[in-house]
């Protein structure tokens, strides 16, 4: 192990699988892949255990019991005055308190979202969107943002999510001008809600942002856009629908499900995508898909990682000019 | 031709690929398989011309000139006053005579929409919205709607949505309870926003409904739900996105597209399922996609037959008890 060293901490309890036995297996892969990562897991002792049987090296991970579990839809008033020994809040404290650099969690968005906003703060004048890397072609990328952290969102609100996308599109790939497009029924300047249109102005005036109008549904995986943003309740909705459909095609059994291996486009498969960035909070939070197994918590991990290596929350920063 | 026979308006003029050859291939298609069917056909010189070169029996279809275009996202208000001579407003005027039983059109959603509410009347007390039949399986098929006729939904509209696709359904597959879900970010009681979460409780309080919770994005096309409401923004940006992923599955080239015809459910196949009804109003309203061929033009001018032969709109009244 080097000196200098990533520390994550992870949610070990979330998530429809998270089972003890892959939370345990993606822990090892992601210090197998990063010699200097270590990672603090929060979780119950069915998760210490599977930890203990992995036999990984004891300087690379630290275990510490927090069995309490918030439901996906608990009150936002019960998240925040209880649960004071869960495994997301234990997380994210740990962001909070400089012994983490990046709090993961497969649990439920809305109390993820919740303490995030409480324990770590919000970016003066953004308004916190969850943001997903969604795949454009072969080794290419665009952020869809928000996911779901929002329920309800006005034009204002789209504003931020641009302003957040771009900061974190061109701190993460180097791109000097992202193309920031708004989701709408339709391309025509006309098309959609007084919000999108409204969105579609407040972008175009903002003279840090390279506007790109409108993009629609069945063009977010082609790359027509770098920075697609669209209100959370829609965003949530659309892509759950887009993975649902690549899942009944990838999931073939017998002897299509071979020639199904053999014609997939690989850069589509969902799980290579796990992790959306809490992005306008003041700290690094990633929330991984509920239905996540070990090799999704791997691929967050990953990412949790590589974003804590290039400091991301500060390149953010510096980029809104906070 | 029999004596009692089908007759259809169809505007030969919408649609991003409305070339005139493939409009003509869908009438002979359509003609073939129903020989009680006259379709009347609205649209430019060079529509005639294709019409003509099909060589098909004169008695089965009438041509009438109507070569005036209506842009995608037209304003409402020119809509109305203007294009009288528009093939959109001949075939919907061709309803609301009595002239033919059912209009299709692959032109804007906005300009379709209007004109079916001005022309043909909103049945009392609904909302109209543009209701898709989506598969659910091989031979299984799922109702979903809104899908774009309304910019802006409150809960009251998804509850008429809710009527209108159970009136619909169960007119068409003979099923005595569909079962209604909303569309939503998660299927707990809490989830979503005041609109889904409004609407729940007026279809769990409507005794002619079976209400059926909430259903996720990724459960759109698995038949979890007969009648899936959603406000229109959401449901055509959802259903663009999962149109766009089997496109990407779909459209391999060389070997990998040898591949992936072996692998392909079938059923999946977007233009299968060519042409929404725009429910709530007094009329038979088909909209097919912007973009279909000559296959999925005659998809929805089979459908149209088939509604228009079971007298859908009576069936959705007497269900109503309008």
């Amino acid at each position: 192990m080097t000196d200098k060293h990533i520390t994550l901490a992870l949610d070990g309890t979330g998530g429809d699988n998270a089972n003890a036995k892959s939370m345990a297996a993606a822990v090892r892969f992601a210090i197998v892949l990063h010699p200097d990562l270590k990672i603090l897991v929060f979780g119950s002792q069915k998760l210490k255990d599977a930890l203990d049987r992995e036999k990984m090296d004891k300087d690379r991970y630290e275990f510490y019991s927090a069995p309490e579990c918030i439901a996906q839809d608990e009150d936002p008033r019960k998240v925040l005055e209880g649960y004071r020994n869960s495994a997301m809040r234990k997380a994210i404290e740990a962001v909070a308190d400089g012994k983490a650099s990046v709090a993961i969690s497969s649990g439920g968005t809305g109390p993820l979202v919740v303490l995030s906003r409480h324990i770590l703060g919000v970016l003066p004048d953004m308004r916190p969107a969850l943001c997903a890397r969604i795949p454009g072609g072969k080794d290419k990328f665009s952020f869809m943002l928000d996911l779901g952290a929002n329920a309800v969102c006005n034009a204002k609100d789209l504003h931020s999510f641009a302003r957040l996308g771009h900061a974190a599109y061109k701190s993460i790939y180097n791109e000097n001008s992202p193309r920031v497009s708004i989701l709408n029924v339709g391309t025509e300047r006309n098309k959609g809600n007084a919000v999108v249109r409204g969105a579609r102005d407040l972008i175009e005036q903002d003279k840090m942002l390279n506007a790109y109008g409108f993009v629609e549904g069945d063009r977010l995986f082609t790359s027509d856009a770098d920075v697609i943003v669209t209100e959370g309740f829609t965003g949530n909705v659309a892509l759950k629908a887009a993975e649902g459909v690549a899942k009944l095609f990838l999931d073939r059994s017998g002897i299509k499900g071979v020639f199904s291996k053999l014609a997939r486009p690989d850069w589509l498969i969902p799980w290579q995508y796990n992790g959306s960035v809490l992005l306008g909070v003041q700290g690094l939070v990633i929330k991984g898909h509920g239905s996540a197994g070990a090799d999704a918590v791997g691929v967050a991990l990953h990412e949790a990682y590589n974003y804590a290596s290039m400091n991301l929350i500060n390149s953010i920063k510096k980029e809104l000019n906070i």
